[in-house]
């Protein structure tokens, strides 16, 4: 390969692959012929700047070479093998991760995604509590087999709804779209965190496993939770005596400017959650890989009793492979750090500009690089451009616009988000900021 | 990489990494430092002989020269991308793997391995029929996720058994512990296929979105279905309406002596399934990847409203170039006929001679590279030498010796499996088949 054209490629795959999330009959998706960096090549030849990360998972972009590197190595030298063994790429990788997790949280399970590693911190909680129901927010997303997507707050999950999954979902701050009518980034925090107290006990305590959520809301939206408010949780998981799974997923792994985004409400290292769920950034995504750090209290549960769990790939020689050599070049290149600098100096101040210039930007927020812009068709009312799970042709407008620019961009429901490879240059960043403002001058005015 | 002795290897991961289906302070993992064709080496150093496929997927061994040089290669080229998109490797795969397929299922969908396959399977089958139940065999394995491992037919269903999880079991025909007091196979597939007759109208048809079935069940003791038992299985689901998905995730690419398992009850291509689950064997298990293959019906089921699932490494472009490498192998070197011969002239005679000189072996079935052994503590009663789901001294002793003598044999319950790669050499099967004799005569006598 290659061996086809783009047609081809494209004739092929209409023909054979059945694609996510999709009507198979109204789709055209985009060949990419190839890729470097933070740049894609379109199969007619064009180069677009991207800014989704794929989805959201090229932490290191393109060809790092030396995952790449790392892969080749690995590939001719163990390839694979079953998870019952133990082989060197799984013990380093598991090592390096838990040297990146807190103290007490030493062990990690992998899987293959983010969705599997979920399941898995659910059936964990139950079991080391005995305890059935799960917490999460609206407005979140976890996966897509049938338990995951149950406990997905945003509207994937309808299709799949099922009243008996043990699944309840409760509001979490949203300023910007305040359930509590609250007026302040502190308001909303102690709003929403009475709130989560209040369902905890209308839905009875002892019936709790786990409360599962995003460190920073991601695909829903990339809202930071303000100060206090993972940290409130923390503190109600402790009275009720629940498991708190943060999914780092998307938000972990340098994307929010730290290795998990908790920390962001944890400088002072003063409480770590039970179970943190990853995938994604963890290897850049140039092998599956996801899994599930925990703490020592649920490795007890499961020391001298067997873990009624696991998969054929669990810590997969080869994507573990990938993991080693993505932390080291994260450790070496500065890569977190990088991505707190680039959110602080480069996407903070020129999304605020962008959302200055254009009525449409209704909010700007995010982190490191982790940005989302609300796109609204009314400032007043805050009308969203598009609906929730939904499109528009104002949002499709938006799209079109910045793909001519040059810019490939993440749209969800009324929003664009600004995730690209938290190595991007700070050229690049800039560039594709130019390129989103000129499309949305073009597009929305 | 390899930085580490095998000594700090086995340090780091019992520091480190979190095992499936285990208690963690009970297992010593045993060290895996190199691995070729069918022989792996430990880390002190012995070469043994591969009898597991690892976990039933190293179907063309490890180091397979044009699997390792195309991993190689797309890791260079285009490592990742987003499902969304259309990218050559991917479209490849799908088209090679509905080249296998029967005419009528050409769309694959992609995942990570099984579990996922089966989830997002009995989601489609669920939406396309509108229905809700999902049947399945006792004496079953279709995966660890929440909903997979409640369609599951074996103990490790337990510790997550769901009473809501809309799931059903029903027996399978098994003679040899025959649930229906059959004496014949030709007995035991009319009585099994009227016991699942009963069940559909005792659970009422209109209720059953699909039956989940692996053509040959592999972990729970590869049953070969007797002659007519798929196709009857067939009927019914034509009968009532009901969704026919097999589960080749084991028994599948190869392992049979057939592309899929279930062609072996379909010599006339009579028939086929809706849906199709693999994994494993695909790619050799070189990189994470399962899927489904999708009758038209059901593809067209979403070809204008979407399918409501998906997950983001969807036809990872790493995994499937090793797919295509894989299946390009098997076509030129003849691996699926060598896997049938395999089972007619090496693992067939051999194992029955083995089972004539041993009274601890109760029966051999199977077919192509994937045979059973039932161990018994009395030929007479059947008893099995260890209970299903657990272990006992004497099968330890049998997996002891097969070690001593330089076999790594694939234990469940009171079975032996034999799941060596499907391109192993006559010699090395017919040396593996001596070390088994061996070990069981120093074991079992
Ligand atoms: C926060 C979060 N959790 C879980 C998942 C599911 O991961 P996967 O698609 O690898 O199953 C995602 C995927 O986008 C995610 O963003
Ligand atoms: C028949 C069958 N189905 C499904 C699975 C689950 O596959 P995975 O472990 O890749 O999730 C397995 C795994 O052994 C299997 O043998």
């Amino acid at each position: 390969m290659p061996e086809l054209s783009p047609e081809e490629v494209y004739d092929l795959d209409r023909a054979h692959v059945f694609h996510s999330w999709s009507a198979q009959q109204k789709i055209s998706p985009m060949v990419i012929a190839d890729a470097e960096g933070s740049w894609v090549t379109t199969g007619e030849g064009r180069r677009l700047l991207d800014f989704t990360s794929q989805l959201v998972f090229t932490n290191l972009g393109h060809k790092h070479p030396r995952i790449v590197e790392a892969i080749q190595r690995q590939a001719v030298e163990l390839c694979t093998a079953a998870p019952a063994t133990a082989v060197e790429s799984r013990a380093v990788a598991a090592a390096l991760i838990a040297g990146k997790a807190p103290d007490g949280m030493q062990h990690v399970f992998f899987t293959n995604g983010g969705a599997d590693a979920n399941e898995h911190a659910i059936r964990m909680a139950r079991l080391h509590t005995g305890r059935h129901k799960v917490l999460s927010r609206y407005r979140s997303y976890h996966g897509g087999t049938h338990l995951a997507v149950n406990v997905t707050g945003d509207p994937r999950r309808f299709a799949s709804d099922d009243a008996t999954a043990g699944t309840v979902h409760f509001l979490g701050p949203f300023l910007y779209r305040s359930a509590f009518h609250a007026t302040s980034e502190a308001e909303e925090c102690e709003r929403a965190l009475a709130h989560l107290q209040q369902v905890i006990e209308l839905e009875g305590a002892a019936t709790i496993a786990a409360i599962v959520l995003e460190s920073i809301p991601g695909t829903a939206g990339i809202m930071v939770p303000p100060p206090g408010y993972l940290r409130g949780v923390r503190e109600l998981c402790d009275r009720y005596g629940i498991v708190l799974v943060l999914d780092e997923v998307m938000a972990g792994f340098g994307r929010a400017g730290r290795w998990f985004a908790y920390e962001l409400d944890a400088a002072d290292g003063g409480w770590r959650p039970d179970l943190i769920t990853f995938a994604k950034g963890v290897n850049s995504g140039y092998v599956p890989l996801g899994g599930v750090v925990i703490s020592r209290a649920i490795y007890d549960t499961f020391a001298e009793r067997p873990y009624p769990g696991g998969l054929t790939y669990s810590g997969h020689p080869l994507a573990c492979a990938a993991a080693v050599a993505t932390i080291r070049a994260m450790d070496e290149e500065g890569s977190v750090a990088n991505a707190e600098r680039l959110g602080r100096e480069v996407f903070g101040p020129g999304l605020a500009q962008i959302a200055e210039r254009h009525d449409v930007v209704g909010e700007v927020r995010g982190v490191g690089a982790f940005w989302a812009l609300e796109l609204v068709s009314d400032p007043a009312t805050r009308e969203p451009l598009a609906p929730t799970g939904g499109t528009s042709p104002q949002m499709a407008a938006v799209v079109e616009a910045c793909k001519a620019e040059g810019l490939l961009p993440f749209a969800n429901s009324g929003r664009i988000h600004v995730v690209p490879p938290i190595n991007i240059s700070d050229d690049d960043a800039r560039l594709g900021l130019d390129m989103l403002d000129r499309a949305l001058e073009k597009s929305a005015g």
